[in-house]
């Protein structure tokens, strides 16, 4: 589901991501009207949670469901509805949000669900899960008369509605924008693309960057804690790391990998695969001899080694990106 | 031995390695005079060569050793000399500059070396490998009458002696004060402590933060690109991510686990074990899906899923950082 994303964004200066200044279109409803549209919200956890608290900030009439009703309680109290069942739930709004552990727990609780009540409806499912089990669900909510939003939304529950959010979504643009005004008061709004996968395609390759970074800085903690040194003296470095990487400055490391990855234009001269490969063995080593756990710095170890023994292809292609492309069996 | 580091950094704002900002001291050489001291450099790869090629164009009287002795030619061409042995190597210079793949190798060129030779030199190896071989080879050399300084250079060696390198170095702390200024033409110094281990510590540590984002970014292209998507569109996404990650804003992520693993305060309040573990195992599993490598995110899934497993402590300590400390056998 909803892990704490830091990539909190201020939507006022991302022209790369133009999708958010469009001007609100909302068919329903006119623009100087008060009256903002019902909203269903299954999956009370700390996400939908917060959720349904800015839907009726917003002043939008909020149903809730969660298969543990107390949940619902303190949303009842600041007038939210509680559904006596998920096919009530979904057929009190035009709109369903869905915010579970996985599409699985999706299937569970409207699978049962009589397609009376799902026909016509728009569910915006903004769990996780992988981006085949998002085609699938789009195909079922298809089979049942039904529209899916999928989404993956990009900052913590206590960032939701608050300036910077943001939510990948994917699926048929038309439903999105029949509903952007409700589905604004959550995050804004970047739409990748119709294909459903896409808003976990887009959610599961920024969580892979941002958990490896968690765990890697708490790599780092746990090397340099066996030697006495503190995490508090290696967080300065490792800022001033991870800001060097991301600038466009001399160095500009991620924009020289973008510019291999889509142009082909890998050279080893720079930095050399085989001392690459070197230089993870022995950090590997080094969390071993230290007797840490070795998961993430041998994942980096194997790749570098993978990438070294099927070597540069000679027409550019960056080794490392080819090796995660053409796994060993 | 040296990888492409991203984190060169501008010395002059630098006040967590105030260091560096230290006055130089010379015994051996008044200030104002010009002669330099005589230094010598084991092992020209392109980290060796590119630091012999800075210490000639400081003035020093350069001597160079290599395995493959024709890698010296264009050195010899620009005033270096070639030492006819190892040991001739030593003995030219008080300071020997050791690049080289491992400290393994080091052995094998210098221990045949009779310790006449290496009495009361200071060698100061800049190649990688595990602190405990640090620290095995700092008694080697005391063994034999000479000094270890041990350190690992965070730039690639285009950037060698320009502004921005810097080294971190560990061992005893005189010996690299005898040599600072010769030093100081590779890179800044940044001396971490006398365990000779520390530098690689530091290095590794700082390492593994480095390739995990190399590829971490690497598995995001591919990921997209099984989706039509170029890495082109992502960049901008990592950027803010990573700047958002290091930045001390808000969310604060740093600032955040710093402080939960230096002060024992890690608390489940925000970013639940459960959502994280279930989170990452959707990422691994996205990545089964498309058949592309799936190490790195197996690898993150697997620590969650083993500090899920062990459950906060409930002394603050950070799940995460203790299931790195202890792992599964």
């Amino acid at each position: 589901m909803h892990r704490p994303h830091a990539g909190a964004r201020d939507t006022r200066d991302a022209p790369h991501r133009n999708e958010r200044t469009r001007p609100v279109s909302t068919p329903n409803a006119a623009p100087s009207s008060p009256a903002r549209p019902p909203v269903t919200v299954i999956g009370l956890g700390a996400m939908g949670t917060a959720m349904a608290e800015a839907l009726l900030a917003a002043g939008h009439p909020v149903t809730v469901w969660n298969r543990t009703a107390s949940r619902a309680e303190p949303l009842v109290a600041r007038g939210a509805t509680l559904a006596a069942s998920p096919a009530e739930a979904v057929a009190a709004s035009p709109l369903t949000v869905l915010s579970l552990l996985d599409y699985g727990a999706m299937h569970d609780i409207l699978g049962p669900v009589d397609r009376s009540h799902l026909q016509g409806r728009v569910l915006a499912n903004l769990s996780s899960d992988t981006p085949e089990r998002l085609r699938e669900a789009a195909r079922w909510a298809s089979g049942r008369g039904a529209e899916l939003i999928t989404g993956g939304i990009m900052v913590p529950p206590p960032a939701v509605g608050k300036p910077g959010a943001y939510t990948f979504y994917s699926g048929p643009r038309a439903a999105l924008e029949e509903h952007r005004e409700t589905l604004a008061v959550l995050s804004a709004l970047d739409h990748r693309g119709e294909d459903p996968g896409l808003a976990m395609v887009w959610y599961q390759a920024m969580l892979l960057v941002f958990t490896s970074l968690l765990t890697g800085y708490a790599h780092v903690a746990a090397l340099l804690g066996t030697a006495g040194v503190k995490a508090g003296e290696a967080r300065p470095y490792v800022a001033d790391l991870l800001n060097a990487v991301a600038a466009d400055g001399p160095l500009g490391i991620l924009r020289e990998l973008t510019r291999e990855f889509d142009e082909n234009a890998y050279s080893d001269a720079l930095s050399g695969l085989g001392m690459m490969a070197a230089g993870t063995e022995h950090v590997r080593d080094a969390y071993r001899e230290a007797g840490l756990d070795d998961g993430l710095p041998a994942a980096n170890a194997r790749l570098y080694a993978a990438a070294l023994a099927a070597g540069p292809a000679g027409d550019g292609r960056h080794p490392v990106l080819e090796a995660i492309r053409n796994p060993a069996p």
